[in-house]
Protein backbone atom coordinates (compact mmCIF):
# COMPACT_ATOMS: atom_id res chain seq x y z
CA UNK A 1 0.00 0.00 0.00
CA UNK A 2 1.54 3.74 -0.88
CA UNK A 3 2.56 6.01 1.51
CA UNK A 4 -0.57 8.76 2.37
CA UNK A 5 0.06 12.53 3.26
CA UNK A 6 -3.23 13.79 4.56
CA UNK A 7 -2.44 17.61 4.13
CA UNK A 8 -2.98 21.06 2.22
CA UNK A 9 -1.20 21.78 -0.75
CA UNK A 10 -0.56 25.28 0.71
CA UNK A 11 1.09 24.31 4.25
CA UNK A 12 4.66 24.87 4.39
CA UNK A 13 4.75 22.02 6.85
CA UNK A 14 2.92 19.75 4.16
CA UNK A 15 5.13 20.39 1.08
CA UNK A 16 8.82 19.95 3.80
CA UNK A 17 7.08 16.56 3.94
CA UNK A 18 6.27 16.00 0.49
CA UNK A 19 9.90 16.98 -0.87
CA UNK A 20 10.89 14.48 1.47
CA UNK A 21 9.11 11.57 -0.79
CA UNK A 22 10.21 13.43 -4.11
CA UNK A 23 14.26 13.27 -2.67
CA UNK A 24 13.76 9.66 -1.72
CA UNK A 25 12.28 8.86 -4.52
CA UNK A 26 9.23 6.93 -2.80
CA UNK A 27 5.84 6.72 -4.50
CA UNK A 28 2.96 8.72 -2.30
CA UNK A 29 -0.65 9.56 -2.36
CA UNK A 30 -1.47 13.15 -1.30
CA UNK A 31 -4.69 13.17 0.42
CA UNK A 32 -5.79 16.77 0.29
CA UNK A 33 -7.40 17.74 3.08
CA UNK A 34 -10.00 20.84 3.76
CA UNK A 35 -9.70 23.31 6.04
CA UNK A 36 -13.25 22.59 7.76
CA UNK A 37 -12.00 18.86 8.20
CA UNK A 38 -9.18 19.42 10.15
CA UNK A 39 -11.37 19.26 13.73
CA UNK A 40 -13.66 16.72 12.60
CA UNK A 41 -13.80 13.69 15.38
CA UNK A 42 -12.86 11.73 12.09
CA UNK A 43 -9.68 13.66 11.92
CA UNK A 44 -8.98 14.60 15.44
CA UNK A 45 -8.56 10.64 15.54
CA UNK A 46 -5.62 10.61 13.29
CA UNK A 47 -4.42 13.89 14.64
CA UNK A 48 -5.20 14.80 18.04
CA UNK A 49 -4.36 18.35 17.47
CA UNK A 50 -6.26 18.72 14.37
CA UNK A 51 -3.54 20.16 12.16
CA UNK A 52 -1.65 18.96 8.97
CA UNK A 53 0.25 17.24 7.87
CA UNK A 54 -0.24 13.12 8.73
CA UNK A 55 1.42 10.43 7.54
CA UNK A 56 -0.23 6.61 6.93
CA UNK A 57 2.05 4.16 6.07
CA UNK A 58 0.14 0.76 6.09
CA UNK A 59 -1.51 0.50 9.59
CA UNK A 60 0.96 3.38 10.76
CA UNK A 61 -0.48 7.34 11.55
CA UNK A 62 2.35 9.61 12.14
CA UNK A 63 1.95 12.98 12.86
CA UNK A 64 4.04 16.30 13.39
CA UNK A 65 6.00 17.19 9.76
CA UNK A 66 9.79 16.88 10.95
CA UNK A 67 9.25 13.32 12.63
CA UNK A 68 7.35 12.43 9.43
CA UNK A 69 10.41 13.25 7.89
CA UNK A 70 12.76 11.77 9.96
CA UNK A 71 10.59 8.34 9.90
CA UNK A 72 10.70 8.07 5.88
CA UNK A 73 14.11 8.80 5.40
CA UNK A 74 15.67 6.40 8.07
CA UNK A 75 13.15 4.23 6.39
CA UNK A 76 13.43 4.68 2.88
CA UNK A 77 16.87 6.26 2.08
CA UNK A 78 19.24 4.35 -0.11
CA UNK A 79 16.12 2.16 -0.97
CA UNK A 80 15.02 3.77 -4.56
CA UNK A 81 17.73 6.80 -4.69
CA UNK A 82 21.10 6.84 -3.10
CA UNK A 83 20.07 10.55 -2.20
CA UNK A 84 20.73 9.92 2.19
CA UNK A 85 19.14 12.51 4.02
CA UNK A 86 19.54 11.56 7.68
CA UNK A 87 22.72 9.73 8.29
CA UNK A 88 22.35 6.86 10.58
CA UNK A 89 25.55 5.51 10.38
CA UNK A 90 27.62 7.63 12.96
CA UNK A 91 25.96 9.27 15.78
CA UNK A 92 27.78 12.40 15.89
CA UNK A 93 26.52 13.37 12.25
CA UNK A 94 22.80 12.37 13.71
CA UNK A 95 23.26 14.28 16.41
CA UNK A 96 24.16 17.16 14.23
CA UNK A 97 21.77 16.96 11.93
CA UNK A 98 19.33 17.41 14.94
CA UNK A 99 21.06 20.00 16.22
CA UNK A 100 20.17 22.10 13.05
CA UNK A 101 16.95 20.61 13.00
CA UNK A 102 16.34 22.17 16.13
CA UNK A 103 17.81 25.52 15.23
CA UNK A 104 15.25 25.90 12.69
CA UNK A 105 12.51 25.05 14.37
CA UNK A 106 13.59 27.16 17.43
CA UNK A 107 15.44 30.11 15.87
CA UNK A 108 14.88 29.95 12.09
CA UNK A 109 10.88 29.08 11.92
CA UNK A 110 9.54 31.80 14.61
CA UNK A 111 11.34 34.71 12.84
CA UNK A 112 9.84 34.05 9.91
CA UNK A 113 6.28 33.46 11.17
CA UNK A 114 6.72 37.24 12.27
CA UNK A 115 6.70 38.15 8.73
CA UNK A 116 4.38 35.57 7.47
CA UNK A 117 1.98 36.47 10.21
CA UNK A 118 1.80 39.78 8.64
CA UNK A 119 1.74 39.53 5.18
CA UNK A 120 0.12 36.21 4.82
CA UNK A 121 -2.25 35.42 7.83
CA UNK A 122 -3.40 38.96 8.39
CA UNK A 123 -4.44 39.60 4.62
CA UNK A 124 -6.46 36.07 4.70
CA UNK A 125 -8.39 36.80 7.46
CA UNK A 126 -8.85 40.86 5.80
CA UNK A 127 -6.94 42.47 8.16
CA UNK A 128 -3.97 45.27 7.07
CA UNK A 129 -0.28 44.28 7.57
CA UNK A 130 1.55 46.47 10.37
CA UNK A 131 4.29 47.71 8.92
CA UNK A 132 6.18 47.93 12.41
CA UNK A 133 5.74 44.23 12.68
CA UNK A 134 6.87 43.64 9.29
CA UNK A 135 10.60 45.16 9.82
CA UNK A 136 10.49 43.48 13.46
CA UNK A 137 10.24 40.14 12.04
CA UNK A 138 12.64 41.15 8.80
CA UNK A 139 15.14 42.05 11.45
CA UNK A 140 15.02 39.00 12.88
CA UNK A 141 15.43 36.70 10.17
CA UNK A 142 18.38 39.04 9.12
CA UNK A 143 20.40 38.58 12.77
CA UNK A 144 19.44 34.11 12.03
CA UNK A 145 20.85 34.55 8.44
CA UNK A 146 23.62 36.52 10.07
CA UNK A 147 24.84 33.08 12.20
CA UNK A 148 23.55 31.29 9.46
CA UNK A 149 26.28 32.61 7.47
CA UNK A 150 28.54 31.63 9.98
CA UNK A 151 26.97 27.83 10.03
CA UNK A 152 27.51 27.72 6.11
CA UNK A 153 31.27 28.54 6.38
CA UNK A 154 32.67 25.94 4.04
CA UNK A 155 29.78 23.61 3.63
CA UNK A 156 27.54 23.20 1.00
CA UNK A 157 24.94 22.13 2.75
CA UNK A 158 23.73 22.90 6.73
CA UNK A 159 24.75 19.55 8.01
CA UNK A 160 27.30 19.31 5.45
CA UNK A 161 25.62 16.91 2.79
CA UNK A 162 22.17 17.91 1.45
CA UNK A 163 20.08 16.66 4.37
CA UNK A 164 16.29 17.12 5.75
CA UNK A 165 17.24 20.17 7.69
CA UNK A 166 17.74 21.85 3.78
CA UNK A 167 14.74 20.87 2.84
CA UNK A 168 12.70 22.48 5.98
CA UNK A 169 14.07 25.80 5.60
CA UNK A 170 12.85 25.86 2.00
CA UNK A 171 8.99 26.58 1.76
CA UNK A 172 8.37 29.28 4.25
CA UNK A 173 11.44 30.76 2.56
CA UNK A 174 9.94 31.10 -0.76
CA UNK A 175 7.00 32.51 0.46
CA UNK A 176 8.47 35.56 2.10
CA UNK A 177 10.80 35.77 -0.90
CA UNK A 178 7.56 35.87 -3.66
CA UNK A 179 6.42 38.36 -0.74
CA UNK A 180 9.39 41.42 -1.49
CA UNK A 181 11.76 40.10 0.67
CA UNK A 182 14.11 38.69 -1.56
CA UNK A 183 17.03 41.20 -0.29
CA UNK A 184 17.38 39.00 3.01
CA UNK A 185 18.28 35.85 0.90
CA UNK A 186 20.29 37.84 -1.54
CA UNK A 187 22.23 40.24 0.66
CA UNK A 188 26.09 40.39 -0.65
CA UNK A 189 27.14 40.84 3.07
CA UNK A 190 26.29 36.63 4.23
CA UNK A 191 27.72 35.08 0.80
CA UNK A 192 27.39 31.71 2.02
CA UNK A 193 23.45 32.23 2.66
CA UNK A 194 23.47 33.64 -0.89
CA UNK A 195 25.20 30.34 -2.05
CA UNK A 196 22.86 28.11 -0.12
CA UNK A 197 19.39 29.56 -1.04
CA UNK A 198 20.56 29.62 -4.37
CA UNK A 199 21.84 25.62 -4.51
CA UNK A 200 18.61 23.85 -2.44
CA UNK A 201 15.59 26.31 -3.67
CA UNK A 202 16.74 25.19 -7.09
CA UNK A 203 16.27 21.77 -6.26
CA UNK A 204 14.72 19.40 -9.42
CA UNK A 205 12.20 18.24 -6.11
CA UNK A 206 11.36 21.41 -5.26
CA UNK A 207 10.67 22.89 -8.45
CA UNK A 208 8.27 19.73 -9.58
CA UNK A 209 6.38 19.75 -6.10
CA UNK A 210 5.82 23.66 -6.01
CA UNK A 211 4.84 23.36 -10.07
CA UNK A 212 2.39 20.58 -8.94
CA UNK A 213 0.47 22.03 -6.85
CA UNK A 214 1.02 26.04 -7.51
CA UNK A 215 -2.64 26.81 -8.23
CA UNK A 216 -2.96 25.98 -4.34
CA UNK A 217 0.12 27.84 -2.67
CA UNK A 218 -0.75 30.21 -0.07
CA UNK A 219 1.50 32.85 -2.19
CA UNK A 220 2.01 32.46 -5.77
CA UNK B 1 36.49 12.61 30.31
CA UNK B 2 33.67 13.79 32.04
CA UNK B 3 30.92 14.64 30.29
CA UNK B 4 30.34 18.29 30.35
CA UNK B 5 27.06 20.29 30.36
CA UNK B 6 27.50 24.60 29.93
CA UNK B 7 24.31 25.92 31.48
CA UNK B 8 22.46 28.27 34.06
CA UNK B 9 20.83 25.81 37.14
CA UNK B 10 17.41 28.11 37.00
CA UNK B 11 17.47 27.32 33.07
CA UNK B 12 14.77 24.82 32.11
CA UNK B 13 16.75 22.99 29.07
CA UNK B 14 19.21 22.77 31.06
CA UNK B 15 17.49 20.98 34.01
CA UNK B 16 15.97 18.70 31.64
CA UNK B 17 19.45 17.44 30.05
CA UNK B 18 20.82 17.32 33.54
CA UNK B 19 18.00 14.95 34.43
CA UNK B 20 18.55 13.05 31.53
CA UNK B 21 22.20 12.46 32.66
CA UNK B 22 20.89 11.79 36.51
CA UNK B 23 18.15 9.13 34.82
CA UNK B 24 20.89 7.27 32.69
CA UNK B 25 22.85 7.11 35.57
CA UNK B 26 25.99 8.77 33.76
CA UNK B 27 28.73 11.09 35.27
CA UNK B 28 28.87 14.41 34.33
CA UNK B 29 29.95 17.29 35.49
CA UNK B 30 27.68 20.47 35.43
CA UNK B 31 29.71 23.58 34.07
CA UNK B 32 27.64 26.79 35.62
CA UNK B 33 27.49 29.35 33.28
CA UNK B 34 26.81 33.06 34.06
CA UNK B 35 24.56 35.15 31.68
CA UNK B 36 26.87 37.68 30.82
CA UNK B 37 29.28 35.13 29.45
CA UNK B 38 27.22 33.92 26.85
CA UNK B 39 26.91 36.35 23.98
CA UNK B 40 31.46 36.38 24.15
CA UNK B 41 33.26 34.96 20.93
CA UNK B 42 34.55 32.26 23.40
CA UNK B 43 31.15 31.26 24.18
CA UNK B 44 29.52 31.89 20.71
CA UNK B 45 32.52 29.21 19.27
CA UNK B 46 30.53 26.43 21.14
CA UNK B 47 26.93 27.76 20.71
CA UNK B 48 26.82 30.17 17.97
CA UNK B 49 23.42 31.72 18.97
CA UNK B 50 24.72 31.99 22.44
CA UNK B 51 22.13 29.65 24.97
CA UNK B 52 22.18 26.98 26.91
CA UNK B 53 22.66 24.42 27.29
CA UNK B 54 26.14 22.98 25.40
CA UNK B 55 26.96 19.91 26.13
CA UNK B 56 30.76 18.70 25.13
CA UNK B 57 31.58 14.98 25.04
CA UNK B 58 35.32 14.77 24.66
CA UNK B 59 36.06 16.56 21.06
CA UNK B 60 32.38 16.89 20.00
CA UNK B 61 30.55 19.99 21.30
CA UNK B 62 26.92 19.95 20.40
CA UNK B 63 23.86 22.65 21.59
CA UNK B 64 19.81 22.56 21.51
CA UNK B 65 18.69 21.10 24.33
CA UNK B 66 16.46 18.33 23.12
CA UNK B 67 19.07 16.84 20.33
CA UNK B 68 21.65 16.79 23.25
CA UNK B 69 19.23 14.67 25.15
CA UNK B 70 18.40 12.11 22.53
CA UNK B 71 21.98 12.17 21.85
CA UNK B 72 22.91 10.82 25.32
CA UNK B 73 20.00 8.67 25.44
CA UNK B 74 21.34 6.80 22.58
CA UNK B 75 24.25 6.65 23.20
CA UNK B 76 24.57 5.98 26.81
CA UNK B 77 20.93 4.11 27.74
CA UNK B 78 21.75 0.54 28.91
CA UNK B 79 24.95 1.22 30.08
CA UNK B 80 25.32 2.58 33.77
CA UNK B 81 21.32 1.75 34.33
CA UNK B 82 18.95 -0.56 32.60
CA UNK B 83 16.66 2.70 31.70
CA UNK B 84 15.85 3.49 28.47
CA UNK B 85 14.97 6.73 27.30
CA UNK B 86 15.20 6.77 23.32
CA UNK B 87 14.29 2.83 22.20
CA UNK B 88 16.16 2.49 19.24
CA UNK B 89 15.17 -1.16 18.44
CA UNK B 90 11.88 -0.54 16.99
CA UNK B 91 10.87 2.44 14.18
CA UNK B 92 7.87 3.20 14.82
CA UNK B 93 8.61 3.49 18.59
CA UNK B 94 11.35 5.91 17.80
CA UNK B 95 9.33 7.99 15.20
CA UNK B 96 6.32 7.77 17.64
CA UNK B 97 8.75 9.43 20.33
CA UNK B 98 10.43 12.23 17.97
CA UNK B 99 5.82 12.82 17.59
CA UNK B 100 5.76 13.47 21.33
CA UNK B 101 9.20 15.51 21.36
CA UNK B 102 7.81 17.80 19.03
CA UNK B 103 4.63 18.28 20.37
CA UNK B 104 5.78 18.96 23.07
CA UNK B 105 8.23 21.72 21.70
CA UNK B 106 4.97 22.77 19.45
CA UNK B 107 2.37 22.86 21.79
CA UNK B 108 2.76 22.84 24.86
CA UNK B 109 6.37 24.81 25.62
CA UNK B 110 4.85 27.54 23.61
CA UNK B 111 1.30 27.82 25.96
CA UNK B 112 3.58 27.62 29.08
CA UNK B 113 5.69 30.37 27.61
CA UNK B 114 2.54 32.72 27.69
CA UNK B 115 2.23 32.50 31.37
CA UNK B 116 6.19 31.54 31.85
CA UNK B 117 6.72 35.44 30.42
CA UNK B 118 4.62 37.22 32.52
CA UNK B 119 4.99 35.31 35.80
CA UNK B 120 8.62 34.93 35.59
CA UNK B 121 10.41 37.26 33.11
CA UNK B 122 7.97 40.10 32.76
CA UNK B 123 9.10 40.22 36.77
CA UNK B 124 12.69 39.90 36.14
CA UNK B 125 12.52 42.54 34.32
CA UNK B 126 10.87 44.64 37.15
CA UNK B 127 7.54 44.86 34.93
CA UNK B 128 4.09 44.04 35.93
CA UNK B 129 2.24 40.79 35.38
CA UNK B 130 -0.10 41.62 32.84
CA UNK B 131 -3.73 39.68 34.16
CA UNK B 132 -5.20 39.12 30.43
CA UNK B 133 -1.75 37.76 29.28
CA UNK B 134 -2.12 35.12 32.01
CA UNK B 135 -5.46 33.77 31.54
CA UNK B 136 -4.88 33.66 27.70
CA UNK B 137 -1.90 31.80 28.54
CA UNK B 138 -3.65 29.36 31.41
CA UNK B 139 -6.71 29.29 28.43
CA UNK B 140 -3.89 27.80 26.05
CA UNK B 141 -2.17 24.95 28.49
CA UNK B 142 -5.87 23.84 29.15
CA UNK B 143 -6.52 22.99 25.47
CA UNK B 144 -3.34 21.62 25.51
CA UNK B 145 -3.53 19.62 28.71
CA UNK B 146 -7.20 18.65 27.46
CA UNK B 147 -5.56 16.78 24.53
CA UNK B 148 -2.78 15.42 26.52
CA UNK B 149 -6.01 13.49 28.64
CA UNK B 150 -6.42 11.57 25.44
CA UNK B 151 -2.82 11.22 24.42
CA UNK B 152 -2.21 9.66 28.25
CA UNK B 153 -5.46 7.33 28.20
CA UNK B 154 -4.25 3.92 29.02
CA UNK B 155 -0.80 4.77 29.28
CA UNK B 156 1.18 5.29 32.28
CA UNK B 157 3.93 7.93 30.03
CA UNK B 158 3.27 9.83 26.99
CA UNK B 159 5.41 7.29 24.83
CA UNK B 160 4.29 4.58 26.65
CA UNK B 161 7.21 3.93 28.33
CA UNK B 162 9.01 6.56 30.91
CA UNK B 163 11.00 8.24 28.31
CA UNK B 164 12.91 11.95 27.29
CA UNK B 165 9.59 13.01 25.92
CA UNK B 166 8.49 13.06 29.86
CA UNK B 167 11.40 14.48 30.61
CA UNK B 168 11.23 17.54 29.37
CA UNK B 169 7.76 18.16 30.25
CA UNK B 170 8.88 18.62 33.82
CA UNK B 171 11.04 21.18 34.54
CA UNK B 172 8.67 24.52 33.00
CA UNK B 173 5.59 22.66 34.51
CA UNK B 174 7.32 22.44 38.10
CA UNK B 175 7.94 26.71 37.57
CA UNK B 176 4.60 27.05 36.47
CA UNK B 177 3.08 25.25 39.47
CA UNK B 178 4.84 26.61 41.68
CA UNK B 179 3.54 30.02 40.69
CA UNK B 180 0.00 29.33 42.00
CA UNK B 181 -1.36 27.34 38.61
CA UNK B 182 -0.95 23.76 40.36
CA UNK B 183 -5.24 23.61 39.46
CA UNK B 184 -4.23 23.23 35.94
CA UNK B 185 -1.79 19.91 36.27
CA UNK B 186 -4.54 18.68 39.40
CA UNK B 187 -7.93 19.30 37.32
CA UNK B 188 -10.02 16.18 38.13
CA UNK B 189 -11.42 16.24 34.55
CA UNK B 190 -8.63 15.15 33.52
CA UNK B 191 -7.72 12.54 35.50
CA UNK B 192 -4.71 11.35 33.18
CA UNK B 193 -2.98 14.21 33.09
CA UNK B 194 -3.29 14.12 37.21
CA UNK B 195 -1.48 10.81 37.21
CA UNK B 196 0.80 11.01 35.02
CA UNK B 197 1.92 14.56 36.66
CA UNK B 198 1.57 13.18 40.02
CA UNK B 199 4.53 10.24 38.89
CA UNK B 200 6.96 11.95 36.81
CA UNK B 201 7.05 15.21 39.14
CA UNK B 202 8.29 12.40 41.91
CA UNK B 203 10.91 11.25 39.67
CA UNK B 204 13.71 10.39 42.23
CA UNK B 205 16.39 12.02 39.78
CA UNK B 206 14.09 14.83 39.58
CA UNK B 207 13.59 15.70 43.87
CA UNK B 208 17.32 15.10 43.81
CA UNK B 209 18.05 17.49 40.84
CA UNK B 210 16.11 20.70 42.55
CA UNK B 211 17.46 19.88 45.82
CA UNK B 212 21.09 20.66 44.54
CA UNK B 213 20.20 23.39 42.94
CA UNK B 214 17.79 25.28 44.46
CA UNK B 215 19.65 28.26 45.63
CA UNK B 216 19.16 29.20 41.91
CA UNK B 217 16.53 28.03 40.21
CA UNK B 218 14.51 30.77 39.00
CA UNK B 219 11.14 30.04 41.03
CA UNK B 220 11.64 28.54 44.40
N1 LIG C 1 3.98 21.16 14.68
C1 LIG C 1 3.17 20.84 13.54
C2 LIG C 1 2.54 22.08 13.01
C3 LIG C 1 1.57 21.79 11.90
C4 LIG C 1 0.77 23.02 11.51
O1 LIG C 1 0.85 24.08 12.14
N2 LIG C 1 -0.02 22.86 10.45
C5 LIG C 1 -0.89 23.92 10.00
C6 LIG C 1 -0.83 24.04 8.50
S1 LIG C 1 0.80 24.56 7.96
C7 LIG C 1 -2.30 23.56 10.41
O2 LIG C 1 -2.73 22.43 10.27
N3 LIG C 1 -3.00 24.53 10.98
C8 LIG C 1 -4.34 24.36 11.42
C9 LIG C 1 -4.48 24.49 12.89
O3 LIG C 1 -3.46 24.53 13.61
O4 LIG C 1 -5.64 24.56 13.34
C10 LIG C 1 3.99 20.14 12.47
O5 LIG C 1 5.18 20.44 12.34
O6 LIG C 1 3.45 19.28 11.75
N1 LIG D 1 16.32 25.94 21.49
C1 LIG D 1 17.25 26.07 22.59
C2 LIG D 1 16.77 27.14 23.53
C3 LIG D 1 17.75 27.41 24.62
C4 LIG D 1 17.38 28.62 25.43
O1 LIG D 1 16.43 29.34 25.12
N2 LIG D 1 18.15 28.84 26.50
C5 LIG D 1 17.94 30.02 27.32
C6 LIG D 1 18.00 29.64 28.79
S1 LIG D 1 16.68 28.55 29.23
C7 LIG D 1 19.07 30.98 27.01
O2 LIG D 1 20.23 30.61 26.90
N3 LIG D 1 18.71 32.25 26.83
C8 LIG D 1 19.63 33.28 26.55
C9 LIG D 1 19.43 33.89 25.20
O3 LIG D 1 18.65 33.33 24.38
O4 LIG D 1 20.04 34.92 24.94
C10 LIG D 1 17.41 24.73 23.33
O5 LIG D 1 16.41 23.97 23.36
O6 LIG D 1 18.49 24.45 23.84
Amino acid sequence: MAIKILGFPGSTYTLAVLMTLEELGVPYEFVEVDWTEIKSPEFLAKHPFGQVPVLIDDDFTLYESRPIAVYLAKKYQGTKKSTILYPTDDERKSALLDQYMSVEYSDYDPAIKIVARELIYTKFNGKTPVQENIEEGREAISKVLDVYDKLLEGKDYLAGDFSLVDIFHIPYSNYLIKLNNRDLWEDPKRPNVVRWWKSISNRESWIKLISEHEAKLLVK
